[in-house]
């Protein structure tokens, strides 16, 4: 869960017999992450990888369908990743760090046996594809921070030792999901195995230098330019990224993802916006709440959808339109909540 | 240690049974930490005054010359904090995240008993002041990531439950000064701590918050101005914030306190440079090193100081001088570092 506010957790599951013998028992191994692929997912489906080669097993397609992004191309055996599934049928299909076909990106992946590997909530009874009825085990666990963090689980309750290279790819995993340690998913669970992770061999500060400090000269130049627009008024801090800057900056949508994050940290403020220009008169929108307006309710009202705390949407017109639009919204929301109190 | 390098760890001191004795048999206590001071300095303290409070001890004076900075105000029970020194003998005298009277910024603090709690290299034999004499027990111990977590060990020692309060302010203390985990200090040590420290009631995402997310408007909005000034050449990434910025933001030398970051992270670049212009023409530098050239060495050629990865220095001229002086010292230390490999 990217979300720094708690989620409704519903389900707790241990590992299950089932899973550990449909893992000893089979052979080949198909591992599929997520689409839009960051640390958890990645991490998470190399550091199972291994740890399986590390048991004899010989025959492992890892799938992602976005491939590597370019900031996470330093972890270990990352080319080992495919973006297309191969033709051949494997005997067990591992889904990991999220819980549909769908999500995968590969809409008819099949095996043998398929089991789940994930921290998300499973979709209601009501909503579950077809896949749910087909699974052979699963570790569901939406209580854990990352994905990673039943990874570590699974491997030892597989008896598999933890290498620098799986320290490396599940402590990135734990890291990106917990916000760098700071999200309120940040557990003593995820300190502790954290802590095990380091003495594994994982080094805290190489992986935060790639993460954190290895930022391309063109995302942070249209950081700049960005930020310098940073207004408030009423509550609402916001910044706007023109298409003007991207062609300035010759830096890309995928440049500014976490832009949002700065009128975020803004003092005294209930809601942050990032105004994003993707095309001439077309903006890309994102929310973030302070915790006391549920911006996925305003996002939903310009037909976009999200989170409680984190929320997005796309509006056409020019910004000064598109920021008349989006401020009154953003103002009754607030209103409304000082109303209610 | 803020240094995100490791340093020349000289001494590993275990807790000595003088120490302990000496907080258990006395009665009043004067506890001191350092002048600028971050979360560890003014954590540990804290912390410290809590524990003994916990032991029966009623007469404790906690010290900071400089009080507590704005953003570290959250802290329980910041405001017993004071800046001036009580007239009165003490009867142990405790000197916190330093290691000598005059980085207190009392320098005639004195009681019947001193220790230091410490977790900075102590000055050589030779350099050695006369506090060291006088000194009746201490905890120093330089591999240890933060004071706090040598403040955590004390107060077990002393078997003093942690309790929620303690326990923020230690979390917070180390959190600092591993730079969110993220530097090299960050050692399964720490992350055992933190890990215990959550569970006795430290709230990450609380203290994140107050760190990392409450930054004034106009510091955020200097920042604004000064990365859109963000330029790169030779290895070298560099951002300016003029006299200027400070007039039309409000801002103030301590807004952009961590300014020099941003070009650090800046990818493929050697060394980064923050300038900042506090008057007319009078610069203050600040230089990061990714890890390969020693900015010290830099620095220091213009009458300034620091360590191998951060140094500072302060130079007088226009905008235009100053950085041709200093680029061309940058990309001397470049080019030797290049010709020596």
């Amino acid at each position: 869960m990217k979300s720094n506010q708690k989620g409704n957790l519903l389900t707790k599951m241990k590992i299950s017999t089932k899973l550990l013998s449909l893992i000893k028992k089979n052979k080949s191994f198909l591992i599929a992450g997520h689409i839009n692929p960051e640390g958890d997912a990645i991490g998470s489906v190399l550091a199972l990888a291994y740890g399986l080669k590390k048991i004899g097993k010989k025959d492992i397609c890892v799938l992602s369908k976005d491939g590597v992004p370019e900031g996470l191309q330093f972890l270990p055996s990352s080319r080992m990743i495919k973006q297309k599934a191969p033709r051949k049928e494997f005997d067990v299909l591992l889904i990991v760090d999220c819980n549909t076909l769908e999500r995968t990106g590969f809409k008819d992946l099949r095996a043998k046996h398929t089991a789940i590997i994930d921290h998300h909530i499973p979709p209601a009874d009501e909503d579950k594809p077809e896949l749910y009825k087909r699974l052979s085990a699963s570790f569901i666990d939406a209580h854990a921070a990352a994905t990673g963090i039943l990874v570590y689980k699974l491997l030892n309750a597989l008896k598999i030792p933890i290498d620098k290279n799986i320290a490396t790819n599940l402590y990135t995993a734990i890291l990106v999901d917990t916000g760098g340690f700071r999200y309120s998913n940040t557990s003593p669970e995820s300190l502790r195995i954290s802590c095990n992770l380091v003495k594994s061999g994982a080094k805290p500060w190489d992986i935060a230098k790639e993460l954190y400090e290895s930022i391309p000269y063109r995302s942070m130049k249209l950081l700049g330019l960005s930020l310098a627009t940073l207004d408030k008024k009423d509550g609402i801090a916001w910044i706007t990224t023109t298409h003007d800057m991207f062609k300035m900056t010759g830096a890309t949508a995928e440049d500014a993802e976490d832009f949002v994050d700065f009128p975020r940290k803004v003092k005294d403020m209930e809601v942050a916006v990032f105004f994003r220009e993707d095309e001439k008169d077309v903006f890309k929108l994102s929310f973030r709440s302070k915790g006391k307006i549920n911006v996925q309710k305003i996002a939903q009202d310009f037909g976009g959808g999200g989170h409680f705390a984190a929320a997005g949407c796309r509006i056409k017109g020019t910004l000064h339109e598109v920021q008349q639009k989006v401020f009154t919204a953003v103002r009754k929301a607030i209103r409304k909540d000082i109303k209610s109190k």
